[in-house]
């Protein structure tokens, strides 16, 4: 059977069966690409010429602009830009390759993401969006038709008005008063009014498309500013005032736009970015179903056998919204069956079973630390990978050996009406034979 | 395709999959027929109908009467015997069921185990197998026909001089004084001469097949008292006095049974039990052989489809006799498929794809502490062992549901001159019908 495991070789890629490996990022550890190689060399040590379609997924934050370009073969930029706290950082965004070779991609984190907020400075009363827009406007600038827009793990709340401001957008208080650029949403308690005339002129001419946390709302109990606000270093007092900016936001965003977005899906996203970004004639999207339409995630899936997808961890959180589920969801349609591996299987991950994850496996390899597992990610990744395929695999093989008896020929079992599963009682794989090739 | 696992099931025993299940048991945490119970309930989430053969293995040790006596539907035997340290302890023995009612199983360790002698009284100069012979004793005052004898776990080294005595044999030192009872291998340094005479007289009625590690001899540098004396307490001299008293018992044995055992395979096992076995008539054999045989082990497997087994690690040492690798070697010659379930996968564990296990996956879902997964290893090999029943489960619905493409008829890969794996591509699992069910 060892033999029979290193004999299967599909005699060119047309044959061979056909993987997707679309991994989400383990935070701290893989990035979504390095996660997907891993999982491809696992894949490959047992099937070494499987035909296999790599589609590292993000989630609109830390990491978005650089999956989507190497995804697509497409460009990277650096570029330096005002940081969230007011000091210059090194950030970059990207044009996709292959036929999307007009649409740029950019990554609200990349500018304003809390990991560029030190942690001296984690306020986010005076943390600001200004290098987004600087972002968008290089893409502008170098002729971007189409933006890409992905929102999330921001450090900032600034209601998108210092990303406004950078585009040309001018901001008043109810005195008249201009508001100062990058000053984040300490400066917007009288805000009252928003002048676009003089806007960025391509602004006009592209589309942009942001990815979104499609549950962040920009007012309210819960607001992005009372829900978002504590975790990027805001007190109970700072998240009031917070919040108090996010309704002046709301409310100029209903004069520019004729529409109260204050609950609106999407608008809180990212310290309320979401709300700034209609404001500058972008579109907000459920974060998932705008990047897997531009990884063409549905065509991948209609045309594999088998998706192995990935997260740091998978628990009873996993369905609400986790990219495996979003991954199982969409292969459920194309009846392509799903392996989710984690670093960690947690508290009531057996509800995955029911939204279409069909088999799960923690990465892990027996007891050991967390430091321990970050670690040793690639291997333990790229191993798990393995074992599940060879597990997959003895199925496939015992599957493919059987053969319905005589006499239960047209009794099919439960499942047969579709599959044919048919008795496999006293069938087995003829393994010994194969070990003489 | 959530449907589909649900809907898959087997109308009938016989035509559903068959599946044996030989865990061995998980050192401090399961012991085998709980480790077994695990599996097939794990199993029986995916495959509620499959067939499942229980054949939990030991190793002759610990466990070993309990495991068999349970495996075979048999009847267990409560006793109290003279333990390692003389005291009194609570043993046991049994008979084993079913067709082999004749047959009583005796674990050394239940009456003789390290596990019985007090941590400050380790020191197998003073412990004896005396409580062994007096277990045997039972066996045969209760009509045994054939004993099975488990080695291993032992707490003793005296080269089995204490059994025997149990079961009537006489032994003398050179000035003619008779060695005492149940005195310990302390008491064998002028050991010369035994007088068997008196044994129970239906020893010659029986046949005794010792189950031994094939590794240990009796004397020389790697002789039982020099490798396992340390570990029972030994300090170097006693070592040295222990591995001298080996020598006696050689001695003896040659003028008793006309050969020199002091390097014959087993002899050694369990502190010289073996060589006392030898001398009161019993056949030792290596331990795996006779278990399986006793088991039915072989007959299990050339039935099943699929093969489950488990130990508490797997690593580079795993092939060098290890259950988990005896049943591989054993699966391979009927062409069964073998997936080891282990507490932790470690350095190594690679050699075991080439030593016949055709998968293997660690039952920890994270980082996490040995305590917690000792406290957990129920759940998590239940867990375990549906995940990989699921993964099988998945390569078996497509291994089924994919016919070979018409031009490419007879055109086989190159493991299809056995087991007709076609080409896959492009056909998939038509789950979407499936969940109409």
């Amino acid at each position: 059977m060892f033999a029979l495991f290193r004999r299967i070789s599909f005699q060119n890629r047309s044959q061979a069966p056909r993987i997707l490996v679309c991994p989400s990022g383990f935070k701290e550890s893989l990035d979504p690409n390095t996660a997907a190689d891993c999982i491809e060399a696992g894949i490959k040590r047992v099937m070494p010429h499987a035909s296999i379609d790599k589609a590292p997924l993000v989630d609109g934050g830390e990491g978005f602009t650089k999956a989507l370009v190497t995804s697509t073969d497409g460009e990277l930029n650096h570029v330096e830009v005002v940081g969230p706290v007011g000091d210059m950082v090194q950030s970059h965004w990207g044009f996709l390759g292959g036929d999307q070779d007009g649409t740029a991609v950019i990554e609200m984190a990349a500018a304003a993401g809390l990991s560029l907020v030190p942690r001296n400075k984690r306020n986010p009363l005076y943390t600001t969006t200004y290098g987004v827009g600087q972002l968008i406007a290089e893409a502008l600038d170098a002729g971007a038709e189409h933006i890409l827009m992905g929102c999330g793990d921001s450090g900032t709340c600034d209601g998108g008005v210092g990303m406004a401001q950078a585009l040309g957008a001018r901001f008043y208080n109810a005195d008249g008063s201009l508001v100062p650029k990058a000053s984040g949403g300490k400066a917007l308690p009288s805000l009252s009014r928003v002048d676009l005339t003089d806007l960025h002129p391509r602004l006009a001419q592209v589309t942009i498309d942001a990815a979104v946390n499609w549950h962040n709302v920009l007012c309210g109990p819960k607001g992005v500013a009372r829900v978002f606000g504590p975790q990027k270093g805001a007190s109970p007092t700072e998240v009031e005032e917070l919040s108090h900016a996010m309704d002046r936001i709301s409310a100029v965003a209903k004069s520019a736009l004729g529409e109260d977005i204050s609950f609106a899906p999407g608008s809180g996203a990212s310290g309320g970015l979401g709300a700034g970004l209609r404001l500058i004639g972008a579109s907000l999207h459920p974060r998932y179903d705008i990047i897997m339409r531009f990884l063409d995630i549905d065509s991948l899936i209609s045309g594999c056998n088998l998706i192995v997808t990935a997260e740091g961890g998978i628990d009873y959180q996993t369905p609400r919204g986790k990219i495996p589920s979003e991954v199982a969801r969409r292969a459920r349609i194309h009846g392509v069956p799903v392996v989710a591996l984690a670093g960690t299987i947690g508290e009531g991950a057996g509800v995955n079973y029911e939204a279409g994850i069909h088999a799960y496996a923690s990465i892990v390899q027996g007891p050991t630390t967390l430091e321990n597992a970050i670690e040793q990610a690639e291997k333990l990744l790229a191993d798990a990978a393995e074992s599940t395929i060879r597990m997959i695999l003895i199925g496939w093989t015992i599957g493919r050996a059987t053969t319905p008896p005589k006499e239960e020929e047209g009794k099919t079992l439960a499942v047969t009406n579709v599959t044919k599963v048919h008795a496999v009682n006293a069938v087995k794989v003829p393994m010994k034979e194969a070990e003489a090739f």
